[in-house]
């Protein structure tokens, strides 16, 4: 482990976007995006995915020199066509034109299509409630998930985040995918010979299992049962379907076939807090609000009850000051790119 | 079990209303809201609702002649005061100014405080969706669950709800609560004398229980754990907090209080759907959404994968051509309540 600097970082992770094609101002915004997934301790949807995204724009699956549009349909309302830019960039652009309508019209909502994987959701969020801005945000996703009750896949493990800004404290932070578990999770349960509960995954035929193995050939299960399912769908007609983008199967598989661009699509839904009232009273609220939930207490002594964002805003303020821990492999991998020097 | 048309149930849950207090016209607003609800099946949230609604009404708990005002913090965005009306009556306020405001500006939010419980959400979503707005609803209410890892109730089971249309077919139809499952289930399983999954509730302490016993006497858990307890985070937020109206336990009990205004709030998001493409594209994609999910073939042959809403919809289409099945009981009820012979 190295710890850099989030400047050190970033401009390690913007040369590495240089070097494959996208312009220094967009490299920067990509890594503006994914540096503070790392600063979250996001680990998975930060710089390591320079490896994933690289993959595509050196065979051309991702557009390296995109022109990124924007329609305005109605004051409050815009559609975005990502030209099939780094997801990040697609993000960082729709974040802006809501942020830019919602601050006088009260909220806007900006619907992308053409785009592809475009990092977490939090960071989105954040960047919206240190303006003032409460946030929906989603995107649809590779299919991994089977309908509520069928047998194969063809709708994606959809993120689906939300923000309410603090004016005197840590922001409410919640970004979450549908599934019980992350893929991962039963990967270890696998490894470690353990069983599962039967509310994680199916086996291949779509019957809830017991069996890490035959999970790991089956679905992912979303939370609730039919709510999950309900849930994940609705996210893909905004970020899909009412986009324009591709929706459930029409998702081209991120690894069997990097050289067809994935028209994800994207939604944000912002909503200017600040003409609800003023900062004194919204403060007052949201302190109050998170004193409520940290006075329950705890059922287990070791683990105090949170509001959602904490954890990742509190490790925000320890590797600002103390440095970004970043993996041996991955630093190199990041030095080889950013001089050009790619895997074959 | 007599069978009433949509019309006779309506005039006599109106003419119910009218003798608590209200006039013909909010209580034709009111009865138009929990009728359509008895149209989706949703019997629970339904004109049963008379009795606890007229119990609070008789004790000015609600306020029979309200005058619910708009202020209009910016074109996008409202603020809805509910004078403490009954809550469809709010509700059908916000989501007429939220449809007038996102037929121009393409969005609209409308915030509302001093409410009370607004029935199911399918129905404004219906009503939404025939005009042609997808949208995001959701109240907060009582509390019921505790804070994830915490040991006492100190959120609501908040309802949330969405829905898509669907220019020559069914809308895309939504209405959850955030708990894995209802209260009424587990008091079942107490009287059948079964077990419950341990992901269902807690003990008094918080501790995730196989005893519908111990869950009786304890919480609620959410969907999903820590998401399904940001989730219903996140609707009070917007509900409550950002509303001005009460959240969390600051929420008035229903039944402990019964005099008390509750101010509960809602949130209620349109997107004109008319906005992004004409009704032919719309049409076709959401044939096409349905379609695919459709054909996944059901892991148990007995229950076909469906999309959410069909359930609602399909039994509406029943109940209107062939009327809609009311207990004795409660058509008693309404009857005493419509010529103002209420329980003591």
């Amino acid at each position: 482990m190295t710890k850099l600097s989030k400047n050190e970082l970033t401009t390690l992770t913007q040369s590495a976007f240089v070097a494959l094609g996208l312009s220094p101002e967009d490299a920067r915004e990509v890594a503006y995006v994914l540096v503070m997934a790392e600063l979250f301790g996001l680990t998975t949807h930060g710089v390591s995915r320079v490896e994933s995204y690289g993959e595509r724009l050196r065979v051309k699956g991702i557009n390296p020199t995109p022109n990124i549009t924007v329609e305005t349909c109605a004051p409050s309302l815009f559609k975005v066509d990502g030209d099939n830019a780094v997801g990040p960039l697609v993000g960082m652009k729709c974040l802006n034109v809501a942020m830019l309508a919602a601050k006088a019209q009260g909220v806007a909502v900006v619907l992308a299509r053409n785009s592809n994987h475009f990092g977490p959701i939090s960071p989105y969020s954040l960047l919206a409630a240190e303006q003032g801005f409460a946030t929906i945000i989603g995107s649809n996703a590779t299919t991994t998930i089977a309908p509520w009750g069928g047998s194969d896949a063809r709708l994606g493990n959809s993120p689906l985040g939300f923000g309410v800004p603090n004016p005197k404290g840590q922001p409410f932070l919640l970004d979450m995918a549908m599934s019980v578990v992350a893929r991962a999770k039963i990967r270890n349960a696998f490894k470690s010979g353990q069983s599962i509960p039967d509310t994680w995954a199916t086996d291949a035929k779509g019957v809830p299992t017991t069996s890490p193995k035959d999970a790991l050939d089956g679905f992912l299960l979303p939370i609730g049962g039919h709510k999950g399912y309900g849930l994940a769908l609705w996210v893909d007609m905004l970020a899909g379907l009412l986009s324009g983008a591709a929706y459930l199967t029409h998702v081209k598989s991120w690894l069997d076939e990097p050289d067809l661009p994935q028209n994800l699509g994207h939604f944000f839904i912002l909503i200017n807090t600040q003409l609800l009232g003023n900062s004194e009273w919204l403060a007052q609220r949201m302190h109050d609000f998170a004193a409520i939930l940290h006075d329950s207490e705890a059922a287990d002594p070791q683990k105090p009850v949170i509001v959602p964002g904490e954890i990742e805003l509190n490790k925000m303020q320890d590797y600002l000051q103390n440095g970004i821990p970043i993996d041996d492999d991955l630093l190199l991998l990041l030095q080889n790119y950013s001089k050009g020097h790619f895997p074959k």
